[in-house]
């Protein structure tokens, strides 16, 4: 279910000339609290489209509001916008000169004190949909991060959107060249994937900032403490779209969503708002999105002032009884989804249904 | 827990001449959305009782607007009231006539495109009160429809009441003539009703129109999807009445309305109201009463546009690992129903509750 | 987590010179109704301090409104402190006169008609804070209440806090004397408590007048159900003190609250209103202050008068399949407890943790 209009993360200094400042008065104090920058980079670029569903960059790891972002009159806006993108260059830039990050093309890695923060920032497809080359980077971030003497992980994402799940363009380019072959190989991409967040040790906090759609939202009850931006929503449309559930959601869902609302996700396609994942338990808590990443800063800071012993054991004792069921459903749904896309009964339906909204588009 | 005064489908043509238009304001619209007349039956009537509390006959099955019933005078309603109590007839007529529903006398059995709808319309019982004999045919539906070629399974029910449960005094009765005999009857009975929910391998979709009481109430976590109409409420008094847990309830509802309200709804017969059963996670939306049986068709038949593979494996990996718990709990309860029921205690304690509700009346 | 200012049954006479007369308008209705004075004793006094935040002394078993409490007048009010103090000291005295009471220092014990009532009202401890003889002392009464012909048990509190949790205080004493001794002691007088509510078959109803806090929110989910003041509130902080969960919080927690709440309580102290507990499932209802202690016994006495075989039966039925897992968490949780007691790095971690505490009051 990737979103029509692309809203990459490089690409998005255009969108800063629409016209709008409602969430940019208190900018400078923001500015002050932004914890991003403390690596001596420029902030990204922060573009706000404002509508009522329209999306907003609003993503942790992005400034909401730097000094050049007043954007009282188009003009201004203009020039800020041909600056963000060359802040945002140089931000990639300095990432790339970072020892401890350059290693990663579609995720941002950064060391910060006491915890390791992930940012999905991908270049090789839109939204931050996933490909089983951009599954790889995060599990081996996650592999370093439980690693290194850091207390816990903090994951969000750059851009307007958190994650639009499973990359179908990249899906139908490969299973039209060699279904047997590719079907194994994405299959198995993915339950490596969800395996590396059943397995990690320490607490992940995820920060929704924008949509987190099918395999980017199925994962979220593998994380600790979900966070979201009043921006956010939740879509799981595995059977509309002619896919199983995957990411574990096929048990996660129903224990924490009860079954009925589980299900009417997973065969239906029922979006939830922040407010209703909140309200029935994928989310901990929602903020407001021009302060979210603050909020969020704030919280994980004081998380990884606590013990790392105390962290890891008690995460272990949540969720040690539950590992092994996680581990075999995973595989379950990994096993389903391969035999649906190596079947050309199930290939043609995937096919004719993408297809469809291809030519609604 | 009968309710007190009878709202059998066949029998409420009369209440139609009861004051109030507020509803049907749009109803050539809605007739042309119905989407149950479309085998040229005639719809069943729609009669609708307007205050705080009274019951309205909105169940999926029935329209609540075919073109007689424009009710902005006493006197057409009147009129339309008798007519529908004919076209009531001429339903049960066509339905028996119908080779695939012929054979059910408690139920309505509709095959639709891609899907199978089962109606309780009970006419040996009082708000669709369940006896051993009506829960087999139910059974015999559900056989039916696991092995044609239908994708999925809509529940719903005729009349005003969804479900109210085992029938007491079809209990009384029994158990009075022949307890050691009619108490282990009775509870195989329940337990092949549920063990038969259990094990449906299509998603069953159910469609709350009013009251779900007991063991009504009970089986909803077993099926897929629960949709409600503002009108439903749900109620599960059984230590009230002096009885123990049934319908896997003493499972299922722990695990969706946490430990301590699923113990008011089995030990204090805690009321729950649409909208808290939705909040709470046993329904999975509410709908408004004059469109719900429009707003479920139109997801229904969205649903049954999917896959069957698809459907059936997401339902398969959704319930495997339940399955036999839910049948181990299904055995349990059942089994400790009979045994209060053929202890004379049991029965005494079960005898003296309910013979204090008849004086009550 | 003990609260700062103490709260103790017995010195809070003083509060109710303050200067509020809001919740006493139907005083006299509730005299009549109030359930705790049959046994001839003198009700506890009744403080209400009225504020924001401010704790309410509305405990079940201490009267809203007997006679002396028409609190209009300050200088009346004043008077009526006094005579509280006295009533306190005459219901403490009567108390341990009695036959089934005398037994017990920091809890009251009575034997209704029908249940059994505990009440925490700890004389050794401020806010009824847990030590090993306390919890002692709440297991022995299970004990018997569970050999007696009473049906259910109601537990509640004395004073304006239900329970601070583990005695922090004491915990220091303790372990500063005796590191390993003492973490073995204390570890195993949790698991103890936490065990004798997983294995009581009677149903247990809780009343939370005011803050539950550490092991005194968590054991609420082993209970059967949970009434709450609009008062109360829930605060499970382990890792900001620098502790692992205990009560099988790390267990039920995120079956009831969904991993991301239950996270978010256990790792970053997040604090729930009575409301938000009720709406995520850890309370079943809320009720107002004033009329709390009436709207529990009410529905205490009804559950009471249900069949005794019935109730324990049905809770067997709820129970049964969890009870082996309770008790292998409860045992990682103390174990995992007594590790970092007994580790120098664990237990400095959580010293200089109560250390600032101090520091900063």
């Amino acid at each position: 279910m990737p979103l029509k209009k692309p809203h990459n993360g490089l690409q998005n200094g255009d969108g800063s000339h629409e016209k709008d400042s409602r969430h940019f008065g208190n900018g400078s104090q923001q500015q002050n609290m932004d914890l991003n920058d403390h690596e001596g980079e420029q902030n990204l670029p922060s573009v706000l489209e404002v509508g009522n569903d329209s999306p907003v960059v609003n993503g942790i790891g992005s400034s909401l509001a730097n000094g050049s972002l007043n954007l009282h009159s188009t003009v201004k806006r203009k020039i800020d916008g041909e600056k963000d993108y060359v802040f945002d260059k140089r931000l990639r830039y300095s990432v790339r000169q970072n020892e401890s990050n350059c290693r990663f093309r579609d995720i941002v890695v950064r060391k910060e004190d006491g915890f390791t923060h992930i940012l999905l920032s991908s270049q090789t497809s839109d939204n931050n949909a996933l490909t089983p080359e951009i599954m790889k980077e995060v599990r081996r971030a996650l592999c370093n991060a439980s690693a290194d003497d850091s207390k816990l992980l903090l994951l969000s994402a750059v851009g307007s959107v958190f994650c639009s799940g499973l990359d179908y363009s990249y899906l139908i380019g490969r299973l039209s060249n060699d279904r047997r072959k590719e079907s194994t190989r994405i299959a198995e991409a993915i339950r490596d994937f969800v395996k590396a967040f059943i397995q990690f040790k320490k607490p992940i906090v995820v920060a929704i900032n924008g949509p987190a759609l099918g395999l980017g939202a199925s994962i979220l009850p593998l994380c600790d403490i979900v966070w979201a931006s009043e921006k956010a929503w939740f879509q799981t449309p595995y059977a509309t779209i002619r896919l199983t559930p995957a990411g574990c959601s096929s048990y996660t869902f129903p224990q924490i969503l009860g079954v009925a609302l589980a299900n009417e996700m997973l065969f239906c396609g029922r979006k939830l708002t922040a407010q209703e994942a909140c309200s029935r338990g994928l989310v901990s808590q929602v903020f407001w999105p021009t302060t979210f990443s603050q909020e969020v800063m704030l919280r994980v800071k004081e998380m990884a002032s606590c013990s790392a012993v105390v962290l890891e054991e008690s995460k272990c004792l949540m969720r040690s009884f539950l590992k092994s069921g996680l581990e075999d459903v995973n595989e379950k749904e990994c096993q389903m989804l391969k035999q649906l896309w190596s079947s050309s009964k199930g290939l043609d339906s995937l096919f004719s249904y993408l297809q469809d909204k291809i030519y609604e588009v």
